[in-house]
């Protein structure tokens, strides 16, 4: 996961820099925190529920930033032997994201 | 989100008591400053999402647990004008969760 | 899944009667084999993949007007003694549609 | 998509000839047909539901090999000023996979 700087992401839209995706880890970890805190305080179940939800789409946010990186600069720039099996790679990740682990 | 005590759970499989469900969360928390940790330190991206698609599945269980608390507790003991309001909103959280948020 | 009529379920938004939900399902089965002549056809993957994704946000519905009929017709109407083991039951199939299987 | 000839395809997991591709897909179609079925029989909803799941599988397994094959063919084979754009339409395809739509 070597990134580029953050101007040569700016273009993309999925794409994040190392200081973006950190930011968004730390929100995360302060929404888990602010869960907790729900639970605590026994909130409304519905509304904990929804506020796990909103995690979840941060998490594939982040998840998606972390492919579009890996493909542009792992993928695309393996030598040309080992882009088949970096793809390979690639797709068992999205699958493991799309089944949620 | 009032729940009951530990024993009373001990038989469901997805439902759980306040503790479990906030010892849960810290361990997300704890799975997210990791991934923070790896970012940090330039680890393989594939690893990273792995680690991602984990905590998602950690967050899915909590929403489960969550859930059954919900269905038992809020659901079923609604009044029976209730119900149908109560498994509306039910049903939304439960979509939110599928579309992850 | 013995389910009401269409009047009954009116005021409800993810619940379908029997008709709406072979309606949709039929809608599906339609846009699958569209799907297979989009393939037959060489046409765009990225066309097809997003023409995939249109068919499982269908499928998440029916399933969800599935859930819906059943926590109110079988889980909410089962006796005290059973209410406990439907809920379970509702919330492993909750599980594995969150998992997509 | 036009796709390669099977034996090409042989030693990847997640890709699928054009042949696979459809084969798998008249599976799916047979699985909704089923599904029909099942609530004109009035069959019990879990059952239903469990069924639904197993179809969202198969299509994210269709999916996935379109994602493949689109990898291989479309996105690396582009020209170099082209893949950055590519891979942005990847990403935005796999965001609706794990969005459902």
């Amino acid at each position: 996961m070597t990134m580029g700087n953050t101007d040569a992401h700016a273009e993309r839209g999925y794409s994040a820099s190392k200081e973006q995706l950190l930011k968004r880890l730390r929100r995360v970890e302060g929404q888990v925190r602010g869960v907790e805190g729900m639970v605590v305080a026994d909130r409304y179940c519905i509304d904990v529920i929804t506020q796990i939800s909103a995690i979840q789409a941060a998490l594939d946010k982040v998840a998606l930033g972390l492919l579009d990186e890996h493909a542009h600069h792992c993928v695309m720039g393996a030598a040309d032997g080992d882009q088949g099996a970096k793809t390979q790679e690639l797709m068992s990740a999205i699958g493991r994201l799309m089944k949620r682990g």
